[in-house]
């Protein structure tokens, strides 16, 4: 029996044993080793708590979290003619460059200067494990959703910006206190959901004026 | 300020102020309350460990997880010509029963004697947050995805059960070993594959083979 060493870091090359391949299909293979190494988006944490805040969320269960959202609030995009199907890919996807990137916190200056570069280089290698027309999909689907500018992609980044605001108000405004965000930072970050549904951009404006007013947001 | 009291197990209703949803919407403060509630699936874990075996996976991750995989796969459900949104809708939401029956390990006969029945209640109370319409949709599709009778139904299936079976063959059959699990179990549990997904059956097929022979799977 031979066990490779847990001890050192596997990469999904490592995984994947070519002679079990049926018909030792290289599309196959990549395809599986995609599979294998997006598991550890699982271990990126973002600054968001869950709502009993016994710790913080990670990426995958984030993802999972807003394309839910998406099934049940289709109805509140401002154009409600949308792709619903190319709405979930994209956040089912959307952070999987996280991986090698890292989660960036949305107030953060600084990490966000050269967060673009960050994140276009790991996408080059975790989409980059999949055969050439999955690598096209994803990457233009990851590209739509960055550039926010169809109504799916819209919509995508709105769902995007409100949980994390849910999961802040909720637990009493915790991560706004602990890295000193005032509410004209959190107004701007939230301007994708004023863009993608109107609707839910005004409970936001409430919350955040709520926020404020129970001094769990600085104004 | 006013502060729930964080250590008493909280309801969605506790959370939704009234007052700050627009309009006073019923239907909309519903589906926050759902948003809210089914954070508590990132709690609920599964048998299976991370591939890096630092953890337990929970269901949350789980289902994003799965819900990759069919975007990745979809060429090889056994019937091409299926309805993705549904695939992916069916996997987001098919383990959200188990935020009130818990994951029911799909080896232990004993705790599977009344799942059926623990999981329609439970479907009964989430699924029951929504507004009707919505309430309708979403128990069509887990109905759909227990029932296993349409072609995006079995190949959601599918994948539900290859995901786990990659995760234990790639971490040394650690669950397998720690529930004395045997090649016949897991063959039985993975006939949903042959069903849905030939193609991957026989990967499966060829992984339990090697799993026997490397001794981290009992025959």
């Amino acid at each position: 029996m031979m066990l490779l060493d847990v001890n050192k870091e596997r990469t999904a090359a490592d995984y994947v044993d070519q002679n079990l391949i049926p018909g030792q299909s290289a599309r196959f293979k990549k395809q599986i080793e995609f599979i294998i190494e997006i598991d550890k988006l699982k271990h990126v944490l973002r600054k968001t708590v869950l709502m009993d805040r016994s710790r913080r969320e990670n990426s995958a269960e984030h993802s999972w979290h807003i394309a839910l959202s998406a099934i049940v609030l289709a109805e509140y995009s401002r154009d409600t003619d949308i792709d619903l199907l190319r709405v979930m890919k994209m956040l089912i996807i959307h952070d999987l460059v996280e991986i090698d990137a890292g989660d960036t916190y949305c107030y953060d200056d600084h990490g966000r200067t050269d967060q673009g570069q960050r994140e276009a280089i790991a996408a080059d290698r975790i989409f980059g494990l999949l055969p050439a027309d999955q690598v096209a999909e994803i990457r233009a689907l990851w590209d739509e959703f960055e550039e926010r500018e169809t109504p799916e992609s819209k919509f995508a980044n709105a769902l995007d910006r409100v949980q994390p605001l849910l999961h802040n108000y909720h637990t009493d405004g915790q991560t706004w206190l602990e890295n000193n965000i005032n509410s004209r930072q959190v107004h701007d970050r939230m301007r994708a959901v004023k863009e993608g549904a109107p609707d839910l951009w005004e409970y936001v404006n409430a919350l955040i004026g709520d926020a404020v007013k129970k001094g769990i947001l600085a104004e």
